[in-house]
């Protein structure tokens, strides 16, 4: 029973939204914020209870922009942190929210699984071509006059932005390394659900002799998920959104929601120019790296993990070989993977929780654990 | 061999000031926190050099103060983060600095040990005094007509602070749990130097079935440290600070530093009010507390890392039987705490690094890592 168990229990790397904790039109408090990420982490509970080991990423988009408006606004009088710190910061921020809403869930099911949060740095290569062309807008607006002055003074590559304003635009270079990956492995053959890669990473270089410098990047949080995924030999990759699938010909009258597509068939949606630059862009992007490496990639509404998980909502883009049918990874990924590192791998001998509700679809009701009143006093008091 | 080393690689839990991090009259830029942290990183890398096992763990004073600060001038903005939050930001901030600079110094010293930063929850009870009386001053400075409004419309705590105006004032009660122990102990065994429980961990208490939720408190970073070194078993506590030793009738003609004393001995000088109880005396508290449970602790100054771990430097305290010796840890105290646990121990088969240095006494020179001009320019484009 033991060895069926940990033979049959996969692992998802499931990425959220930023915007899936900070929404759109929010103010952003901290009650808002702790609503919306107690939504999800009872999703997530369910997924574990329905016995996926769940590495959870997450967005920081509009956390740090937060941070670094708070940076611009206090400047005077507090010395303000690059944005590789603001990222860290970010991370710090989300990940205990997270973690203590995701463990509020699990012990609520008496699912004895800790979840703990890494903190994570990302490589990028210096020599990443988006380096030349920063794109990324960041933080606050500015005048005009301001972002010509931060130009000349400060050196900062800055773009008018809708007719909203100026922001500063950083590189967006690819994530190539995510630093402590064995740390990772090993927590997750520990059974513990590990949040991790906040935000794509604190974005960071190798120089001389390997040594880590942060840089002043944003790294899309998609594709570090999707390295992630491929660097814990994750058998999903599922990308949380707010539309519950990938459409083609979207918001034309030949719409078409995608349900189950193969790489080539993507691939060939992908070249038609289908998915936006902005959003379904990446995550499309993302999935298709994982699945050319033998994973399946599911894009689906925060509000249908566990159906999305189970083959029922969702966009869900398979391997060649497997179009409709369940996908079988290559095995022995990660054992290859850590061969000659100083990591050594244990068995895979934690208790998995119990599976009592693996072939459940529906998302049990489970009340909110937070007490929003407490939230709200507690947010006010946030002040001083 | 091999299992000699086992045997005798000890571990030592270091508590790193938040003052060694960003000191009184410096002004808290990147630049400044990344050269102290830089300086400190490269003894920590010599300890490691020489054989010890690291827990990093960390104060957070000032950078969570300017955190707090940052939240207040632009709360009119950015909606305003509660303390637990700022803690969990100050972790990630400080906890990438950190991280990065002792794998640099690692690195450079060919020690294959990664360092991992572990989010760190610290459970308190509720119940605690402390809750009656906050004592704790945080954040900024306000008017007495602020001050007095805050109290009204906010209930928050407030008190004048030594002429220099209001502050808010937070309760400091005592750590009772370091929720992360499990993933911090494997860590460790794995080989890993883990960072965590930073600024004495995220205050929080648990609710109804176990539930967590944040609290607006500080934890003394120090007994905290006290406590995680005796969940993991350490065999040495080391407080880092400012003097070089602990001393008895500080500032008088009479004024003795400590060396080694015995747990008697240093209660005796505890009730005769030897250690003020704004800077000496919680660190005496907290490494009585660790002596108690039959460890070593040393006081020392961040400048003589190596000297003190190697009874050279600093003040050490040690339990009653092993006064002005080397003191024995009993064995097995991580097994048997961990026994019951969903958590499955693994065997201590990492590779432990050479320990070509473990007679060593002086700190290896070590060139900084850090190019500080290039870290000047990232600082000044972190406005933005």
């Amino acid at each position: 029973m033991t060895e069926t168990r940990k033979k049959t229990r996969k692992t998802v790397v499931v990425a959220l939204g930023g915007n899936a904790i900070l929404q759109p039109g929010q103010v952003g408090t901290f009650e808002e914020q702790l609503f919306n990420i107690d939504g999800a982490m009872r999703r997530i509970a369910a997924l574990v209870e329905n016995g996926w080991r769940v590495v959870l990423t997450h967005g920081n988009g509009p956390q740090v922009g937060n941070l670094l408006i708070q940076n611009a606004l206090a400047a005077k009088t507090v010395a303000p942190m690059p944005m590789d710190v603001c990222g860290a910061e970010s991370q710090g921020q989300i990940g205990y929210m997270l973690e203590q809403a995701l463990q509020n869930h699990l012990r609520m099911r008496r699912l004895p699984v800790p979840v703990v949060t890494v903190l994570t740095q990302v490589a990028v290569s210096a020599k990443d071509k988006a380096f030349e062309s920063p794109s990324k807008p960041v933080g606050p607006f500015y005048s005009q006059a301001e972002a010509k002055k931060m130009m000349l003074e400060e050196g900062l590559a800055m773009r008018e932005d809708a007719g909203r304003g100026w922001r500063r635009v950083v590189p967006s270079p690819e994530p190539v390394e995510i630093v402590p990956i064995e740390a990772i492995v090993d927590m997750i053959r520990d059974g513990i659900c590990v949040v991790c890669s906040g935000g794509g990473g604190i974005p960071v270089v190798r120089g001389k002799g390997g040594a880590l410098s942060g840089v002043d990047a944003v790294i899309d949080k998609d594709l570090a998920a999707a390295l992630l995924a491929k660097e814990v030999a994750a058998d999903a990759l599922l990308i949380l959104t707010d539309v519950p699938q990938a459409y083609i010909n979207y918001n034309t009258p030949e719409q078409k929601a995608l349900g189950t597509v193969d790489l080539t068939e993507m691939q060939a949606y992908v070249a038609a120019g289908h998915f936006k630059a902005g959003s379904m862009g990446p995550k499309v992007a993302a999935c298709m790296t994982f699945v050319q490496a033998g994973g399946t990639a599911v894009i689906a509404s925060l509000t249908e993990v566990v159906q999305a998980m189970a083959g029922e909502a969702g966009t869900r883009i398979v391997p060649e070989a497997a179009a409709g049918k369940k996908s079988k990874r290559a095995a022995g990924r990660v054992a290859k993977k850590s061969s000659g590192k100083t990591h050594v791998k244990k068995a895979d001998s934690r208790k998995a929780p119990t599976e009592k509700a693996a072939t459940k679809k529906a998302v049990r009701p489970g009340a909110t654990v937070i007490d929003i009143s407490e939230a709200r006093r507690r947010a006010s008091g946030g002040r001083a």
